[in-house]
């Protein structure tokens, strides 16, 4: 029996009702595959936590998580409560530092019977791989004088080593798909880091002749998102780029509520973080209509983590299968609740097991 | 006789083909009116004025400029022949910021008979007032050691002043139109400069109660301008957040080659630059294909900016009628020319003119 310790943490907002739902989805599929198990342990630390006891998680918060395999988030911000920048970087943003989770995979593409925005999505699906350490996202900065004179100082920090890791993570995951890899640059208006992420760029893709590339501005690039997206296929960005791709990827596949992301720590020194795209949707919490299938996705990529990939790949056709006959949440224009879709994925997941595939 | 001053710069690539096409029309336009005229000087700078010269302009460019009631550019870039970050700081970012044109105005609307990339474009009609003078287009920073420890650090500088300037700029054009701001931030990932941004936003929009607000992730708004663009009315942006709405906005337009642009010189200290959204298009320089619509729309707030903004609303309708008509460039479907685009608005607006409207 293979046992895989998952820490689980909901987290904001729907991430209380979309985590508890693709625990379920796991647990029935540990159940049917009978030689592996998942052993969750839940930790309540969120803003309402911080309300409580004054910071976003306990100090010995990463001791009690570095022993799990994975960490598996809902959604951390609840503006209501904490301002955005003290409970992100309390909590998603430190685990993700903390935990060397350098880089970011977000998956795009076309879910049957999912509607793109798009008039004509074509078939696309493109991988980003998003720096995850540095970059824009700095702590590095502060303030100067009160009042009309103040100024804001906010650094970008662009280091060689963690430039050129998540470059050559996306050529070998390129390596493995359409070997072709695209960076996503603003090197004619932003006059240090930009460059310096070219020239990267440039030295890493000389040990991949294999491999196609191209560099496109990072605003050309969103508008490609709407444009063009099947001509793209791994996407390699600065943190902030890759945020804004992402969400412009889950924008143009029908719901922010369906995008998956992981966190990877690649040296294999602390546990992964798996995290949807989405984030907490304070606007519908508490209806039961949060889409579960971004976290389920999520899910599916911790599996592949795990080495687990048939399962993953089962699940995701499962999740298909449920989206191609219109069982869907409102953000994806049906009327099912969290809990129907969820159902429903368990459900089919039986029968996949009853006909052995 | 009113007369306009008008500094013409072409620039690189495409920008050679839509100028003289865009000047065309806006000597039409003089001709017709009679009361009016144009008087337009060439300058050649551009990357091959670089290669020649050794600088994108000479020394004393921005003298030469001073005089000009506008600067009306075409675009900067070509990769081929020197660096994009020397050849944009060297003419395109220097002007911007030596003549103060702080403020950068970017409207993206539905154009009769242009067919968004959108399923359902909705009549979104959306303006984005871009801070276009300081922020993350910065060359304050730098690169230190070598090699594999090579680290590039980008400041971006937010100051109270120009954050509050673009800020009110917004707010006054939203009380024109459908009274409603959102503010592009990023509060809860980038540490200093997005909490300031929010706080002077916050300061601000006291002073505007008949203004509706909303502040959103530039992660999360990249993604509405996909689902949901007819909900913006004004939306205010820093340097480089302006910068990929603007595009992202042209690519739901239906392409980056019909959407304009103005740097505004609010204080009257200087000239004004009109210059499209679209860049150099090394892609289709030469082949007379190049949409001349961007140059045109971006002519018509030219004359706005001259005051004359009922020969404008005139030239824009004319723009429509052309465009509804499917006499369209490439780009958007059609397999017109620069020039048989150009010659239908310019017949058209004769005729507008015979039927003394
Ligand atoms: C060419 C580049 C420097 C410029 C910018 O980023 O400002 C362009 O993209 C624009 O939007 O005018
Ligand atoms: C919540 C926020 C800090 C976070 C980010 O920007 O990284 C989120 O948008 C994401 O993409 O995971």
């Amino acid at each position: 029996m293979k046992t895989f310790k998952i820490a689980s943490i909901p987290g904001d907002g729907i991430g209380k009702e979309v985590v508890p739902a693709a625990n379920k989805v796991l647990k029935t599929i540990a159940d049917i595959h009978g030689g592996i198990q998942f052993n969750f342990t839940d930790f309540p630390w969120s803003c309402e936590h911080y309300l409580e006891h004054g910071e976003m998680m306990p100090e010995d918060a990463l001791e009690r998580l570095q022993n799990f395999d994975s960490i598996f988030l809902g959604a951390v911000g609840n503006l209501k409560l904490v301002p955005d920048h003290i409970s992100l970087w309390g909590m998603l943003i430190k685990i993700r530092r903390e935990f060397e989770q350098v880089i970011n995979i977000r998956p795009a593409k076309v879910l049957k019977g999912i509607r793109s925005p798009l008039l004509n999505p074509k078939d696309f699906d493109l991988i980003v791989v998003r720096e995850n350490s540095e970059g824009e996202y700095s702590s590095v900065g502060g303030n100067i004088y009160k009042g009309e004179d103040e100024i804001a100082i906010q650094n970008a920090i662009f280091s060689r080593k963690a430039t050129e890791r998540a470059m050559r993570f996306a050529f070998e995951l390129a390596s493995k798909r359409k070997k072709h890899v695209t960076s996503a640059t603003k090197s004619n208006g932003i006059y240090y880091s930009m460059p310096f992420w070219d020239s990267v760029f440039e030295d890493v893709s000389k040990d991949y002749s294999e491999i196609q590339t191209d560099s496109q501005h990072i605003d050309a690039l969103a508008a490609f998102f709407v444009t063009r997206p099947h001509q793209f296929d791994v996407i390699v960005a600065s943190n902030l780029f890759g945020d804004i791709l992402t969400d412009l990827g889950a924008g143009i596949m029908g719901s922010v509520g369906v995008a998956p992301a992981a966190n990877i720590n690649v040296n294999g020194k602390y546990p992964s973080m798996f995290e949807p795209v989405h984030g907490s949707a304070p606007d519908i919490v508490g209806k039961g209509i949060a889409n579960p299938i971004g976290q389920i996705w999520t899910a599916k990529m911790m599996l592949d983590h795990f080495g687990e990939e048939e399962l993953g790949s089962v699940l995701l056709d499962v999740v298909e299968s449920v989206t191609n006959d219109s069982i869907l949440t409102p953000d994806v224009g049906g009327n099912y609740t969290t809990e129907e879709v969820t159902n429903e994925i368990i459900k089919r997941l039986k029968i996949v097991e009853k006909q052995g595939v």
